[in-house]
């Protein structure tokens, strides 16, 4: 496939995405706390997309795809392979448009997350992570049924669909009077900030637009200086389960070459108080790479000082463990934490 | 005063106050989760006040109370008594609308407490527990500097503020599509659910309303069978902090004897399970008492079977050891509360 074959979505899809959504998507509130205001010496807007249907934003996207899919797709089903926040989106997605959904996941995944997504009305796949290869699985369903394989990020669709909070965005900041100096957004595979730049731009006057990334996962930030698609270095860890991927996207990356300001990184403790501080301040429940773009608004690396900063939380599926380990981290004796 | 000088707010100062918070208070989302719909046979739909301004709706009461006060009043300054959720939403309400405000708390109230109320730009009067009253405190101060005493719930104003979370239960239902078969309210004082039965009182067809109380703390419960105002006994004790009213209040109890179906009961076992579902399947940081009407429907007391029920969680100022230890406490290999 020759590189100008590749078609990128609009920010007329966007709208287009939002018709499709607005009586699934939950519209998700942009929250905000006087203290934390107080505090910042700004005003720091959340738009607090933990909430949505399945814990993340990861719905908006799927939803989109499969509603557009022809009847004689629909008919075959879909087939997508994750063992996080997308198998859930496809899943429910699926679920209330009554398309069968198969979901390709590591046999050794926790029961809790294979639970859940059969919970939604999936079938299971599992696979075995050392010897067989997921991408072949999924690949081989889809030929055999005819089913249409949804990818977690690099679809026009997909984009477009993650690109209403984009919208959401504008419109709730409108209602409140205010216009945000920038946004800053959580970068995976990019899907996301990629389709908020498409929303964000449906206003006349461009938004800044900021990704940020858990600090040895910084594919994008490394993409974007080199200006090509770079991997993530092997046997690197962090606890933003969700912000994994191995680089970023075809189209993600075009767009997101041409749109992102910059690419920041988070170190792992950032992202504890920022869950911390999401649970006193914002009393939402944030999984650790929802809580990126926040964590780089509360250690200073994006200032909001006399500014208005939207800062998009892009999930909440976190175990307990990890959630009170993450509030147990913190010094609550010290503003900005101490809300209780 | 004789009983005929009582006015009770009506729908339509609902209908006022909701204008006065429009651009003020956050548009509260409400919330779905599949998986716990499909466990419950129903539909299940939480408004999430505890993502309020302050963390709970109180802010919505004060605020309107606040802001219709005359500039003579307001130059005058408020004066309130509440170590808890009223204290925030008074201390914030005043900050917006730059009315200087006096916080009467006890000298043991927990730090976090105390800060967080000087964070919202409150003038904090401490006294001490055992030997002052806090009401003689509140009045001496309303007394000599012309401060009006803003009170918890038992005051038009502040009863048609809450009556907003009501109004936007319906516009947000009809929106879904949906038309709930119940409303479910936590009950202390019994403000929140006397304004939001008068706020879904703006839609023709009435929908049944049902309070909830801590189980030792039953007062309205009682008041509405034996049809007088009730006392809770002393000496008993309940998680639920921001539920402990003594009784009804005087207007808040005229409004709920003619409009609530029932009132029921539950268990700090069930607040805590009601917590950790709200933690895994909204992903909302909800506070104890602000957790009874869902604890009444996820134990059954109240079915969802066939059926749509809104459940209101009010608040979510709940201290990190508090949150931890309640997510704890439940088994989370079972579902509904499985969602990680």
């Amino acid at each position: 496939m020759t590189e100008d074959r590749i078609t990128l979505p609009t920010s007329s899809d966007v709208k287009s995405a939002a018709k499709s959504l607005s009586s699934h998507a939950i519209r998700t509130p942009l929250l905000e706390a006087p203290i934390l205001n107080k505090f910042l010496g700004g005003r720091l807007l959340v738009k607090a997309e933990a909430v949505q249907r399945t814990g993340s934003f990861k719905f908006r996207g799927a939803y989109n795809k499969i509603s557009r899919l022809s009847d004689i797709e629909k008919t075959a089903g879909v087939v997508a392979f994750s063992s996080g926040n997308h198998a859930q989106g496809v899943a429910h997605a699926s679920q209330l448009l009554d398309v069968p959904a198969t979901i390709v996941m590591p046999a050794d995944a926790p029961n809790i997350k294979l639970n859940n997504t059969q919970a939604y009305g999936a079938t299971i796949v599992t696979y075995d992570r050392g010897n067989e290869d997921r991408e072949k699985i999924g690949r081989d369903i889809a030929k055999k049924t005819g089913a249409t394989l949804i990818k977690p990020f690099d679809d026009p669709e997909i984009i477009a669909g993650q690109g209403t909070v984009g919208l959401e965005i504008i419109e709730q900041s409108v209602n409140r009077g205010v216009r945000p100096n920038a946004v800053v957004v959580p970068v995976g595979g990019g899907g996301l900030i990629a389709g908020i730049g498409l929303g964000l731009d449906l206003q006349k006057t461009s938004i800044p637009l900021f990704g940020v990334e858990p600090e040895d996962f910084d594919d994008t930030r490394r993409s974007l200086l080199s200006d090509r698609r770079e991997i993530n270095l092997p046997e690197r860890t962090s606890i933003c389960d969700s912000l994994l991927a191995e680089s970023p996207g075809e189209l993600t990356f075009a767009l997101n070459r041409a749109r992102l300001e910059d690419c920041l990184t988070v170190s792992d403790r950032e992202v504890q108080t920022a869950m911390a501080a999401a649970f006193a301040h914002f009393k939402i429940v944030v999984e650790p790479g929802g809580a990126v773009a926040l964590a780089a608004v509360l250690s200073g690396h994006i200032s909001c000082q006399n500014r208005c900063i939207v800062v998009v939380v892009s999930g909440g599926n976190v175990d307990p463990q990890t959630f009170a380990a993450s509030i147990d981290a913190v010094e609550w004796n010290a503003l900005p934490l101490v809300t209780g």
